[in-house]
């Protein structure tokens, strides 16, 4: 997905958001600000927002001068999730479709997101979540590809949330690829956060190779660009993957909670819809 | 009030909102944003905001080429307020406290702003008005000051808003001078919007002389200063004045309903709420 007019505001937005979770000061978030916003006249509106987002973010580590400014809260955030991971595992065991409730909960955990504007409470995320429709629910043919497929790969998002696709990937019974983010960027998942996750125990972990809040491809390494095109089922979670994705031509069902409303104008549906949408080349954008 | 990290990314957000209401097209609206972004490092923070709309909607103005970019909504909003004009009048009439319901009403019409990011339903706004809670009702106080007064100046704020404010003032039983702005800046009132909303009848229209949305006394006219000094009672109208005068030296009735996080924080209430506030010099905050 390109850059609309509205992203820009939200670069800014999205700026003082991390500066004020990373520890950083006043005098250093207004340095942060002026950077991004002299960037503006040079972003060029056909590149997806997770492109700026990752300057963004590598600006927040020069600054902090930390190479995880994000680090104690994403721990947090895994923390929390692991408490609810018993809980979660007693959902699945009782539901009617164990696999569709695991969808549901991986998107609940979505919500975990410190890169939109919106305060979040879990447990009742998850109440929620576990009772809405889908707003595009391509459950069958989700199932049908993952029946075929031989492996998967499971492109991750966020810290925290990740102990949620840990569980949707226990119903999935495949053996699964989770592709990180190469360097910490803002409370995305990376290797480290992935293991304490627990994802170790049950998928293989590798780096994506892109350093932005989003796979996006010009910056993944080579091999996995490759492992990605042989790939017999990629599965995208969250906004930034989304964007980044949207109008590539690989096969990918795009499992999200809608944040924006560009995104959600983008997709055609409303914010706050849930999505779990197969995209071919053929449905281009 | 100064300018917070906050309103940075909300000046480009006012930029987007006003281009798109301007009739600006993408590509016009992108070059705004680039203007607006490049010059947020040499945004001195001790500056009021309104201080900075004022470049960015001179900005509007040069890009469109027209004087009075938002003269088609300003006229709608007057005409619409007009036509409820009789039945405020008939709710004025059958009030215990008419001046109080017109204090009300005149809030209720502090809806009608482009400049904040919120849709507005006028009729239903006046409903809830009219029922809500003052947050700051400094209203014995403005009673006292009122009945003393040998006259009252009145800074107005947004057109269409300005038909509640002529219903107010023909409550207040003063004579009344009606500041407006300079030029047109968004959808704020000027000379001729007061006409149109038939403040000639019941008040002396002058211009405040500012060219920003909000009386900022460094722009405004040598002699509106001094009569502003001399002033029996000053109302100021809206967020704007009172970001451009909540710290001068000059005693104030605040009148306005919040509709900014900062400002909420600035005063030390809520977004939503309702305010009737007495400042005077020595609670500089």
């Amino acid at each position: 997905m390109k850059s609309f007019l509205e992203c820009i505001p939200c670069f800014l937005s999205q700026a003082l958001r991390a500066g004020r979770l990373a520890g950083l000061d006043d005098r250093e978030i207004k340095t942060l600000l002026d950077e991004v916003a002299v960037m503006i006249p040079s972003i060029p509106m056909e590149s997806t927002p997770p492109e700026t987002g990752a300057i963004i973010y590598g600006k927040i580590r020069e600054i902090t001068g930390k190479h995880d400014p994000f680090r104690e809260i994403k721990e947090k955030n895994i923390g929390e999730a692991l408490q609810l991971y018993p809980r979660m595992k007693e959902i699945i065991r009782k539901a009617d479709d164990p696999l569709l409730t695991a969808l549901r909960l991986a998107i609940a955990g979505n919500v975990i997101d410190f890169g939109v504007d919106r305060a979040f409470d879990l447990e009742k995320d998850i109440e929620k979540i576990l009772r809405q429709e889908f707003a595009v629910f391509d459950y069958d043919i989700f199932k049908e590809h993952l029946r075929s497929a031989s492996s998967v790969i499971y492109l991750g998002d966020n810290a925290g949330e990740s102990v949620f696709d840990r569980i949707l990937i226990e119903e999935m019974h495949k053996p699964v690829t989770f592709a990180v983010r190469e360097v910490p960027v803002i409370n995305d998942v990376t290797r480290k956060d992935a293991i304490l996750s627990g994802l170790d125990q049950v998928a293989d972990i590798v780096s994506s190779g892109s350093t932005a809040p989003g796979t996006i491809l010009r910056l993944c390494s080579g091999d996995f660009k490759k492992s990605l095109e042989r790939a017999d089922m990629i599965i995208s979670k969250g906004q930034g993957n989304y964007e980044a994705l949207s109008e590539s031509d690989l096969r990918i069902f795009f499992l999200l909670k809608v944040k924006c409303p560009v995104i959600a104008r983008d997709i055609g549906v409303h914010e706050e819809d849930i999505i779990l949408k197969y995209k071919h080349p053929d449905q281009k954008s």
